[in-house]
């Protein structure tokens, strides 16, 4: 880990409307997340998880994944992605025009198992027929390895497994990978050892790293990753995104907070923080509960505070 | 920075008693910061910042800085420590019987100002007047430099000009420095660089890092510390201790949450974090609201939960 190994930018990945919504005790109306993934095109995130083709039974609140996919304005230059759960919806995904499928499962089997009613080996299999349903498409596939950095079940996975896991994905057809650390189990050594580890063996495959703040490591972690050159990261606009093993604890990475640390950091993101935080500040409103991102609340370092007035010293 | 410069082993510093509670908004009773205090010590932490020995006008909340002194257990191997505004403070505090005076004053001029009602360079005047009345008793001298990250009015402060005072400290007479991010501006990067300019000057003089997590940076900015060698922090059991600019964010960085981390990495506390988990646990009662210290919700990330009944595969 060293500041020297910082990539020169960094790509900003907006995942609010997939990871930060899913589990919110409120359903969002379709035309709120229309409107907020639209004010997020302007930002300059490189991508947007738009929603996630899943049974509307699974997860109510993304319901309306084909709706929302539809009408979205497509900004050039921002990639818009849809989480895919099996070939059902990564078809509703291809038809709805997405730029990348997201395949996800988990590394441990009791996760996945908990999770998608599948083993692994079955959800690779998964993955092989959604390559080729893809293939001859412009959409390319991502695939994430959920509880990359520990499950809530089994705890710590081996780092081998993780990465026969990534190299099963590329063997399978899928073109970039990312490491989730889908409860926040993840600490910054780890970080770094994983991250070198799958640089050292994958070269130079895309990498995204998606942590969520459960335990207050989130930019811990992030900081680790970009001391050994990870230049993708997904966050969550307002830090939204909890986790069903931790009431009242803090979700995804907040992309405000985020791309704030960056700034200040001098890593170039190309991402308008006064925007993000405009908009960051509007959730409150629209999921009826405070947000934990900090940046929101605090502004940004840079913000000064006008001096008291009458400043003197006492004698 | 890098995991090889880690120290081996790290201090904790508790503030929650002085920095945690000067600003809340209820007045804990005497009785219950006694208990808190007392706990504290048997948790393994290096320090406790017991009180401030200031003026009741200006701090009500530490209006009972005699008694809490006197009263709390003084447990071997840990240093208690009372922050003193100026020499009628510190011989208040180095009456109370005090192992360690922690000093401060604010780097810029502004803030100094505001805060103390002094330059900073009258600040430095009455620095060496305690120093000559602590000379010949048992109490160590620390000194903070607050602001030391960036002023909330004045914004950034040039490294040197924060070196060049921490080398007035020394030749004022005081045995440590505490560089105080006192409103969250801080910045890993800037972090890294300026606790290597200070080792590069100061060689071995004790040195505290006190981080605020007002941006969401606070733990990252530990590692970024811990990457150059830093071995003491303060910290604020459950995160308490906001800032008056930055009304809703997070206060101090959490210290079970500073813990956890160092726990997860390998890091030696010697602190017990089951205790102190259970301890921040108690906060919200003791003043009326949450906390913002994330393992006292989420638990650590060891604490694995029991898989769902009957899990198997679909089909």
């Amino acid at each position: 880990m060293s500041f020297e190994a910082f990539p020169e930018r960094v790509y900003v990945q907006e995942v609010v409307t997939r990871d930060g919504l899913q589990i919110e005790p409120r359903f969002v109306p379709t035309a709120d997340k229309i409107a907020l993934i639209d004010a997020l095109s302007e930002t300059g995130v490189a991508k947007i998880e738009v929603t996630s083709f899943v049974s509307p039974k699974a997860v109510p609140n993304l319901a309306d994944a084909a709706e929302v996919a539809r009408a979205i304005k497509r900004r050039p230059g921002v990639t818009y992605v849809a989480l895919v759960p099996n070939l059902h919806g990564a078809e509703a995904a291809l038809e709805a025009g997405m730029d990348e499928l997201n395949l996800v499962l988990s590394v441990s089997e009791t996760h996945n198992l908990a999770n998608m009613r599948m083993t692994p080996a079955r959800s690779l299999e998964g993955f092989r027929a959604i390559a080729s349903a893809a293939r001859g498409t412009r959409a390319t596939l991502n695939g994430s390895i959920a509880t990359a950095f520990g499950c809530p079940f089994e705890g710590a996975q081996a780092p081998d497994k993780v990465l026969a896991l990534a190299g099963a994905y590329l063997d399978a057809g899928l073109d970039s990978i990312t490491l989730a650390d889908t409860t926040g189990m993840a600490n910054p050594r780890q970080v770094a050892r994983l991250v070198a580890a799958f640089r050292a063996r994958f070269g130079a495959v895309p990498l995204t790293l998606h942590f969520h703040n459960t335990r207050g490591m989130g930019l811990a972690n992030v900081l680790a990753a970009l001391g050994e050159g990870a230049e993708r990261f997904d966050a969550s606009l307002g830090g939204i995104g909890g986790c069903p093993f931790a009431p009242g604890a803090t979700g995804n990475i907040s992309t405000e907070d985020l791309v704030h640390m960056l700034d200040e950091m001098g890593v170039t993101t190309g991402v308008d923080l006064e925007k993000l935080v405009s908009l960051a500040r509007g959730l409150p409103d629209l999921l009826g509960h405070d947000i934990p991102g900090q940046v929101a609340k605090a502004g940004r370092s840079a913000d000064l505070h006008p001096a008291p007035a009458g400043l003197r010293a006492a004698s």
